[in-house]
């Protein structure tokens, strides 16, 4: 059992790497495979169909997104502040630039989603869960900020991830600085 | 010569057409040819390299998303406020959602940055004259916000649009109430 969720999750890994390098229109069974290096027909026996497949990638990005435990145990409990969101905020561009391949690969999927409504659905679900995750986070810590701005700050996030990820539009700019200034226009006072 | 521009803006648009529908990695000579229904070779008599062929799709998404004469017209020498910010930012959504295939082939573009140097220079300073035309536009029209303020607009209206052309995570939510908010957050009082 522990060695099949191994495989899986060597699967899942080669199936992002495909999409980061050769894009959505790339990702196949047998390009999964290839890029793992099994023999071809694993990938099917672990994901019947390719919204499996996607799903299971789906499930391998928010694995490898999460928050370490050191991070999260070192902030809990904190006194709820602007700068305490602050941290947060950061430390999800840090992982999400800190793995560029699952930071490209989610938003391959964004667009896959264009034009397949199944991918769609499933992400559409798969973000409004974290969205609504994030949000009953922020109320029990008791930082700033509701639904709506929390909103607003996934835009932000997603258009200033994928700046970075490209040719900024500031390159000089730190990307610590934009963050504050993200924070500062859009919580609450 | 006409004939030559109206030729080279029919392939333009056939590419824009296999972006949207089949990704970056679809975009070949061969696959723009066969959406314009020109002969084969005619893709490559116009773009001689694929770096061609993608400087003149980003060209032509310059076209098509430009402002209209009569909006421009409209707009032109009143009283600069907020509420025409607001107006302005209305109507780059408008412009991006009401050509949807051209904003998905605009993403398209910008995740083959992440894997091609050279696309990535050119849509970068692509981007970066257009940033520099909106903050140049705004200090002229008396506008307010800098080159600060115009950046986060410009992150957060890509992630915006992104949401918007797939499954949003605010459904319910108009997206006039979404521009209004980022206006009166993100805007300096």
């Amino acid at each position: 059992m522990a060695r099949n969720d191994d495989r899986r999750r060597a699967l899942a890994d080669a199936g992002l790497s495909v999409l980061a390098d050769e894009g959505a229109r790339g990702l196949t069974h047998r390009a999964v495979d290839r890029a793992a290096g099994v023999p071809l027909g694993t990938a099917s026996n672990y994901f019947p169909s390719r919204t499996a497949l996607i799903e299971g990638l789906v499930g391998r990005i928010g694995e490898r997104l999460a928050p370490s435990e050191k991070f999260l145990r070192e902030h809990e409990g904190l006194p709820p502040s602007r700068e305490l969101f602050s941290q947060y905020l950061r430390d999800i561009a840090r992982r999400l630039l800190g793995d560029r391949q699952v930071a490209i690969a989610l938003f391959e999927l964004r667009l896959e989603s264009t034009r397949r409504p199944e991918i769609a659905e499933l992400l559409g679900r798969w973000r409004r869960e974290g969205f609504a995750a994030d949000v009953a986070f922020n109320a029990r810590a008791g930082l700033p900020g509701g639904a709506d701005e929390i909103a607003l700050f996934h835009y932000a996030m997603d258009g200033l991830m994928l700046d970075q990820l490209t040719d900024p539009l500031m390159p000089e700019e730190p990307i610590d600085d934009i963050l504050d200034a993200l924070v500062d226009r859009l919580l609450p006072r």
